[in-house]
């Protein structure tokens, strides 16, 4: 390694010489964007800042890296939640920006594929797959700033994986610059492939460790011509868990969305947000809120809907139920979810979990976390809702009433320790769709059996010996 | 490496002490099965063929392959057709026979799962589904002896891609035994789980030159209420194509099947099938044989159908067209489809190819590959068919009339580089659902990019450093 100031310097001429000097960013005015992560955590140091404009440019920013021995972290639209976009604190990398590989580059609606390159803003992607009479399926909270290369880099899930899956369902192809700054491309956008080893995948959800991802092809499906969605009230997740199951039996894949909020979230909202309202006369102990999309009319849709509901209430699963009228009263049903945790962001500091289990262990595991997180910390106030047709849950703990924030995120080590053991006794995962960055990956070696992570750094050790790619990160 | 007979003798008897002598074949009376493959085209020789009951034993001889260097070909129903489960000239090979393995260990309805053992199987695994009231989508014509391993390891294909996907898609976690003799599990059956590196991906579809599939998790689905044919009689694949895409718009995930066939196919199926009738007063040149599989009921599954071909008939799409009345109808639709293989075969020798391309080019690529094939070889019979809702084509061909069958094999390797180059010209695959095994892994070498192929080398390297894994296959 070559650490001293001349090397560096040298390093970073032959970038400005790479990507034009106006693309290599050392200025602290100019490099902060890029060094704090999303929720205001964490803030690393970075040698400098590389904005390349296509994907020729980052293969020869990678080779100077690798030929430099200069760490390298590449981000997208940097909004993760586990600190996997953001250098660490020893200053010697460089952050690799992706936002300038910005184009579409092909969209083949007889093909049901879009090409993107990663620096492509998910809200982007969406609206140039509606252009084509097509839908781009992925939708989560961050859509107007993250970027398909992080969505793909993390195997983002969101609201539509009941139906269409992770992100790495929805990729039928990469182009990747390799740790040694090769341009690996395989666009073809097939749907069969069968031809050695899945290289796509092991890239998908790699956060930048391996390779870093610079387009992809994207599966398209045909817009549904009505989406309606209802709001069901029930007694407890026991009974989410069997409207899902009749859900599915009844409506088969057109149930696009099963999403689970307790009272306790919906009380955080109206608390928070007044002017929003729930569409029952009293508060129930959980409710669900489900979305069909119909590839035939609302009306069928709504008859759907109506049947499915019909028969939940005379098997007593559901207490009561709206289904909106108006595609204004889906998007309140739907605004009533998207608000919990900006609500619980207003309530003072809280300690997250991003977890799955199995779908048929979610309402026993709910039941005997809560009694353990309240015997750890009692008192506190349980904000759990999430995508339950996953199996995923944002299994979320506010302090209790008047402990101070600080007092309470001192407890948080703790605290996640008795939620993730008991995600590992349910058999689930203590990141179903956040993924690891530098945030969990100590926290995975308690969980994940020795010959999984010796698997995951033989990998690592054959793809980036040199270690330079997105270092502290995933292992 | 001991290569000698004392060291081979050691070897064998520290296996029977593993797995029991019973289950240590080595005279020729009972290797024969497991050493030719399904078509009958090549025999190898084996030390030995292995046949352990469970993980621990599969284990247990991986290890001791280890230790005495001796190459392993993990075999499941050996129903392939790359000849990638049978082994090689050189006999000093063991065949690890997975067929014991071949356990339910689990269903779990609630979670749409189903856990197995690899050698299961496929047909067994969809019964299994149904007695606990879910759907099992895959489906393929060795179903009633391929095992489940198998299918993974070659990331099988079949006739429920369009709606299901591939084997891929259809594995929510494995057991995979490594190729130093250690056990992987992660069999959560988890529907997000982003901790790491995806090796569930890396196994699939390796046919089993990094580590033995021992067990699966599976996804399950809701039984559709009724499933309805339609076969449509159409100009030209030009025409095939307009058709699935409106299919897909009017109908939506309820289009679960979309077969082309020429009429030259369905020609040779009544020459040899007599007893089958196709339901037109007059041949057509293509045919499509779409599947609806309908959540409500046959009646709805009926009326979308008829809203479909109505608008495919008022558009010039489709000639004619009929829907299946019953059942008995339905089979018998399906039967022509999946009688071509045979018919074809009672034809005497062909010349297969299992390709895919972008959907949007299949019309296209038909066209212009006829043409070249017709140049190479005057005369000869396009037998073209396949899932052309996947871009997947079973692109055969069968010799001219009267050329004997020896006379056109020896061309073969000139007509495979025909196809193949026009598949590479429309940005396709050379093999779309069976895998490389060692038939194809030196022509893949001419379409594969040498970064592509490194990577792959790497990823053996890492996890298989003593080159005994299914030695000769894929790479």
């Amino acid at each position: 390694m070559r650490a001293c100031a001349a090397a560096m310097n040298e390093f970073l001429q032959a970038c400005r010489a790479a990507i034009g000097a106006p693309h290599v960013l050392t200025d602290a005015h100019d490099t902060a964007g890029y060094l704090t992560d999303q929720r205001g955590r964490y803030t690393g140091r970075a040698l400098a800042v590389l904005r390349p404009a296509d994907s020729a440019e980052v293969a020869a920013v990678v080779r100077l890296c690798a030929q430099f021995a200069v760490p390298l972290v590449p981000q997208g639209g940097n909004t993760g939640l586990v600190l996997g976009s953001v250098p660490d604190q020893q200053g010697n990398a460089v952050v690799l920006s992706l936002r300038r590989l910005n184009r579409i580059r092909a969209v083949d609606a007889l093909n049901n594929t879009i090409t993107v390159e990663s620096g492509c803003v998910l809200q982007h992607l969406q609206e140039q797959a509606a252009a084509a009479g097509r839908l781009f399926p992925l939708s989560l909270a961050a859509e107007g700033s993250c970027t398909i290369g992080g969505n793909l880099s993390t195997n983002a899930g969101g609201t539509g994986v009941l139906r269409y899956g992770n992100t790495r369902e929805l990729c039928l192809g990469l182009e990747v610059v390799t740790a040694q700054g090769e341009i690996m491309s395989s666009l073809k956008g097939l749907r069969k492939d069968n031809t050695g080893y899945d290289l796509r995948d092991l890239f998908i959800g790699a956060e930048g460790t391996l390779g870093v991802i610079t387009a992809a092809v994207m599966k398209l499906f045909p817009q549904p011509r009505a989406q309606v969605t209802a709001l069901a009230a029930l007694p407890h997740p026991a009974q989410a868990l069997q409207l899902l199951q009749l859900a599915q039996a009844h409506c088969g894949p057109a149930l696009t969305g099963f999403e689970l909020m307790s009272d306790f979230c919906l009380q955080l909202v109206r608390k928070h947000f007044p002017e929003q309202r729930l569409p029952f006369d009293r508060p129930h102990p959980q409710y669900v809120l489900l979305e069909l999309s119909d590839s035939e009319s609302e009306e069928h849709a709504r008859a759907l809907f109506e049947g499915l509901i019909g028969t939940a209430l005379e098997q007593g699963l559901v207490d009561d139920a709206v289904i909106a009228a108006s595609l204004a009263q889906s998007r309140a049903l739907w605004r009533l979810r998207e608000s919990i945790s900006s609500a619980q962001a207003h309530e003072g500091k809280n300690i997250k979990h991003d977890i799955s289990v199995p779908i048929s262990r979610i309402a026993e595991f709910i039941a005997a976390t809560d009694v353990l997180v309240q015997q750890a910390a009692p008192g506190c106030r349980m904000v759990t809702f999430g995508h339950l047709g996953d199996g995923n849950l944002h299994y979320n703990v506010s302090p209790p009433e008047g402990v101070a924030d600080r007092d309470f995120i001192a407890r948080q080590a703790a605290i996640n320790r008795v939620v993730h053991d008991s995600v590992d006794r349910f058999g689930g995962s203590i990141s179903a769709e956040h993924g690891l960055g530098a945030l969990k990956r100590e926290e995975i070696t308690r969980y994940k059996s020795p010959v999984e992570l010796q698997l995951m750094r033989a990998i690592k050790l054959a793809l980036d010996p040199q270690q330079l790619m997105n270092p502290g990160k995933v292992l």
